[in-house]
């Protein structure tokens, strides 16, 4: 089942009127107060965020999983449920893969069948942070004591070697960058040497990238905690950037929202790996306590907003090129409800990040005064910006409600119907 | 000098068409969803929000402190600030006096003085966190270890009788309820025992609470930390609750928004403490760190939003009848324009919790459908409601944009020149 | 296999002459201090606490788990584990069972078998945190949405009747606890409310009390995220008060000490449970991070320290009469040595507890002398108990030093060989 | 007043026979496990610490400070108060003076007086977080919203003149190093541009560094927060490396141990540091919640053995030559007092950390053996260094127990006599 954008019209028929009536209403009160609003809309119709393959199925927690049923069953269905997802947003063109889970037999025939759905492939996922067959030689090795800073060094060859293998998988899908977020750490004190972990993980990427075609990205990924719990190799953006640096030139830095300490400010990190040229791009979630994996912006909205305001700031008006991708759990949305929730959500903060009136902002700046920096943002951000994202997604094709009409349209239910209700997805 | 209803017209003459404008579109926009807008309005217009006599001046931290200059110099001078800052807004109707920061010698004259500027008096403050003269009996008594935990009972009494003393200048003024912040705790493990620093404090309240006048509050307040830095008496919702039953029937709990660990969901502490009929009312500020004392809203707006909402469904619709104060320091902006920022802050939250679909909500909940009560939410948190918020402020008399109208008037040139470019106010 | 007093005492041999040296030397150091030696080593003696049915498997996290073999196959396999590290450490007298990860088919010949093994069986622990058949009357309720603070009363009442069902097991096996911790909450804002929530688990609650035989307690056990990100039910100790008052006089508080904000002083929580008597227990284990689930006191050993002196003074000199238990995630290390090794530090720490001068540390607290207050502490933390702690064991037949006897002895090689290098534990 | 080896001798004499029997009873516990015990002793013997100038009065926070009186009043009685407390301890052999705080007159005298002393001068500290007539140009600028990252270049200019004169000065003093800690950031978002702000500083630095005398250090000092409540300009290690490598050379990171968010992982942060050759030093404190300057280890003993772990690691065996400095504030014990448990806590984690088999702990570390890596580390942080650490100071002439002879001795007392009862120093 393909959701087009005629059925998206036909269930949305009777929201139109409303929509053009809201939209006129807020780009008035946009134009009284000097905003380009037809700028707005382009910039949000342009964005473009990938899907994790791994997200269309029901996540979970240590303490169990509920699978809701109807989930995909193969990777042809996970691209299926991809290209569902972009139909109802218009912005998410891509589908980023995770080896093993995803591990197609026949690239070639996985390529044309995601083309033919509309849907690229993004950053291809490496996975080192568990033992799988195809992963460890067929178990010669296990990564439960890590796998690039390992101790041993036949375990760290082994690791190299699979992010080799998923280059190659890259290559044929016509991916272009390679994430490489490992679990490698410690649980007690005394159970390794920070710098001989350090060192040996900058090695083992050095090879890596040392293996990546031309045009390709190798992301680093910190993350403080989870699963090593006294101490990861790559806590911070500090330990990051060395570990992007001793990769190689082709190295950036990937900022999941949720890899950070209580308390971080995140905007910063994203303007500090900017100014040294090594920020990469991000995975997109929220999070109220640890690596919640909640839905992105729904938590902390205005941090949000403030971290893709530094992303325009940093593409000069309009946001970047860089790798985007939503990496949420989704144990109690439906994902492709989650999923369309977040990517709202981005839309909505680009919209109001490009509403923010940048010179007005700088002279606030420039003379010291906070009190109507303040102000600045806020006429942004308290802006009624949801008629100018509707209105992209229309242009787009999209729905103005992407919701509803996922709902209306009954995709969960058909598919249900089609994989069963006890299917379930392979992932977190 | 006072600034008047027709000071303000006259520096926002150019801005009334425009905002008649925006209010009808938004208006228009609310009704396609199906909102009472003017509902919205008058929950605004209603509402109101003390300003502590302290925050007047410019605050620091223990680094230093940078005072800009026309600030109060005695305690009529401060009500004559917050006359100011609710011309301006509509909704400071009140002070709180802080003892010893304020002691006026005359406490009915002073009661005439604020009567004639509209301002009433809110909840009394006492201060057994520092030395003072009049606090510990001319330094027959120090609270270095503490004051109502003290091992010393001099000092406890001591602490009760200046509480006292505030209670009897309370009700010279026409206030009703007396706030008890204790900085109270240990900087070092073993330094006291846990549980006889409280039995000595619910002691000290109870003393306290049996000295209230008829109708008046007792208020609670915990903190986890800070001044003490290992443990503090009352440090939790947990403690305060312990600590206002201890007390008596006329005490109540005062959720201050920075007074929390790390990544604390406050909006539940609120319903807990309204579920157990003990919540008093709020100190309004946020924070990033620690009690960074910023401006409310300003780091984490939906936060707020959230524990307004909560505030609403506790009141069935409408802000509840509790104790409303800002608490903030103002250590970089200027204090009424922080001031005025908070008040529109509240104002913004409230016409945004007003708007969400409470039906709607509760049937999302009983559904368990997280996604669509995140729909509603959204509904309401992402509508423009700024037109609505100053259409309130201008039914009070006050003006459409405080900060601009604030500057356009010259309130702070004038009393640079009549109180000095040196003036400081007494406080944190 | 059984491990035998006879069998440690020929690995260690060559052990005790350097022991009874060492217990010499360490003997005179703390005569001369003024310290009763004797009652050091007996008050470690005499304390046990319970390993949990599910440790005795490799744990893991969301991200992966990591068996190594060896591990028990049913739960006779586990109560052979239980027995074999009592015969090492000589103070893990009981188990802890979990159902429906320990749901045996007779429990009279189960209860047989363990009193066999010299083992006994503490508080049982019921799962509405997972669907399963037994659980869910096989699959007619989920508790994807919560188990007692669900919206639907199918799910609240089958949840009651799963607790009413572990009960009836514990009677059979001459249990006399029931510590139900729920994974409720919320994981968006918005999802549920937090009163309904909170009044639907106390209803709940109250009904399980009802069931409890006499002399039975109750545990509420507090946690403030996770599996729940956005709320959880009963986050935090005021609200587990507030349910175990809610539930009955026979409910007490369970503290988990993993289960805590960032900061939290959690002595102080030990202070005020027992201080309004509804202190029930512990879960031993400790984290940097979250609920890390790390051997206890491999982090924090010191403020574990002070946890336990809590508890010595609430035990007027002694260790009281509690629920203790293990609860860690022994994911990198053998779950056996990390449960000796665990055991081995609360021996160290109730050592340490015990040598607190307390007398002089109250002197300290009554004349305001932190100073004082400090070194009183640091004359207990910084002695050298090991030889205290090995004598106690070697006086309970257990081992002087229990990591070293259990791979001397070889126990887990021998497991392998029985059980398989594939056989693992079910637990998390 | 001058403490004496003789004076101390005298106090003590009923100490020494007690003291020779538990150094023979540890070094025999110590020897049947392999350690070598002078060498523990050696190394705790040679080991210093600065104590800052403005440590020896009694600190505060923005709610108070409550001094005890007896406190220096001048620069020559500060130097005479570090001496007191070096005579106490054996190590704490120089001073850092902080300027505006500490402005002598007469520097080369100065100099003289320390010497006579037996004092010599540690890092320099600059003050540009507040407003002071040296530092501003009689406050021809202010600091208000920030220095070297202002706005205004007339500012940034008066910010590097001013550390020009700390380093002038410091010359004369016969300092080497220079330690800038700035208040800078934001406590508003928007205030500043992130990035425009990292540079004006990374800018500042470089000029400073250009006037650093051959072998002198320049210490950048990160903090997350407090004084600026939003973003500092140096909030983290990777920014301080960063300032670092943007000064030059000379440039190294100082770590202060309470300027981190919650749970992070700080020695894993001096071993990155150290790797990348940017390892400064220290500020020793502890906390609990934030920067609550409190004793260096009176919290996490266990994480700051583990600190100093990474330090003899880092000097293969021995304490590496880097800036040691005590930073607390002593808010409620006597300066003095805190100021020499916080040394004899130095001390003492020293002392354990040379206790341990580092051969022994990295080869459990190379074998993945992390419960055996657990025992190496306690065998060592178990063990009791007492004796060691008063032999030590013993053999440097100093006392066996500092704070007991403190006492005894009467030094304050005295300095009360003699200074008056109301006397404070400057400080925090």
């Amino acid at each position: 089942m393909r959701i087009t954008t005629e059925q998206i019209a036909e269930v949305e028929s009777d929201r139109v009127a409303d929509h053009e009536a809201d939209l006129r209403a807020v780009a008035d009160v946009g134009t009284r107060r000097g905003v380009d609003v037809e700028a707005v809309i382009e910039a949000v119709r342009h964005f473009s965020v990938a899907a994790p393959s791994w997200a269309v199925g029901t996540g979970g927690t240590r303490f169990g999983r509920f699978p809701s049923g109807g989930e995909p069953r193969t990777i042809e269905e996970k691209i299926d449920d991809v290209a569902a997802l972009h139909a109802l947003t218009g912005a998410n063109r891509t589908v980023s893969l995770h080896v093993p889970w995803d591990d197609p037999e026949d690239p070639e025939a996985l390529h044309t069948y995601a083309r033919e759905a509309g849907i690229g492939f993004d950053a291809m996922n490496s996975n080192t942070f568990q033992d799988n067959s195809s992963t460890t030689g067929d178990f010669a090795v296990s990564y439960k004591f890590g796998s690039m800073a390992n101790a041993d060094a036949a375990v760290r060859k082994q690791a190299v070697e699979h992010n080799l293998e998923v280059i190659e998988l890259g290559k044929r899908l016509g991916a272009n960058a390679l994430t490489v977020w490992l679990g490698d750490g410690m649980n007690h004190p005394g159970q390794a040497d920070f710098r001989r972990q350090f060192e040996r993980v900058a090695d083992c990427l050095h090879q890596v990238h040392d293996a990546l075609p031309d045009g390709w990205r190798l992301f680093t990924e910190h993350k403080p905690y989870e699963p090593a719990f006294y101490s990861s190799v790559n806590p911070d953006w500090g330990s990051s950037l060395l570990l992007a640096q001793a990769a190689g030139a082709q190295a950036r830095c990937l900022v999941d929202l949720g890899h950070h300490l209580p308390n971080t400010n995140i905007e910063q990190i994203v303007s500090r790996l900017a100014m040294v040229r090594r920020l990469g791009g991000f995975h997109f979630n929220d999070s109220k306590y640890g690596d919640d994996d909640l839905t992105v912006g729904s938590i902390h909205p205005y941090q949000f907003f403030l971290i893709v305001l530094e992303l325009v700031k940093i593409g000069d008006g309009a946001m970047p090129d860089l790798s985007y991708m939503i990496d949420a759990s989704h144990n109690l949305k439906d994902p492709l409800e989650d999923l369309a929730q977040a990517t709202d959500q981005i839309q909505v903060s680009i919209a109001q990040a490009m509403l923010v009136d940048r010179p007005a902002l700088e002279a606030a700046q420039e003379s010291n005064d906070p009190a109507r920096a303040a102000e600045v943002l806020h006429a942004a951000y308290r802006a009624d910006v949801r008629p100018l994202v509707a209105e992209a997604r229309r242009r787009n094709g999209a729905a103005l409600d992407p919701l509803t009409a996922f709902r209306s349209i009954g995709y969960r239910k058909e598919m249900t119907r089609e994989r069963g209700a006890g299917s379930t997805a392979i992932g977190l």
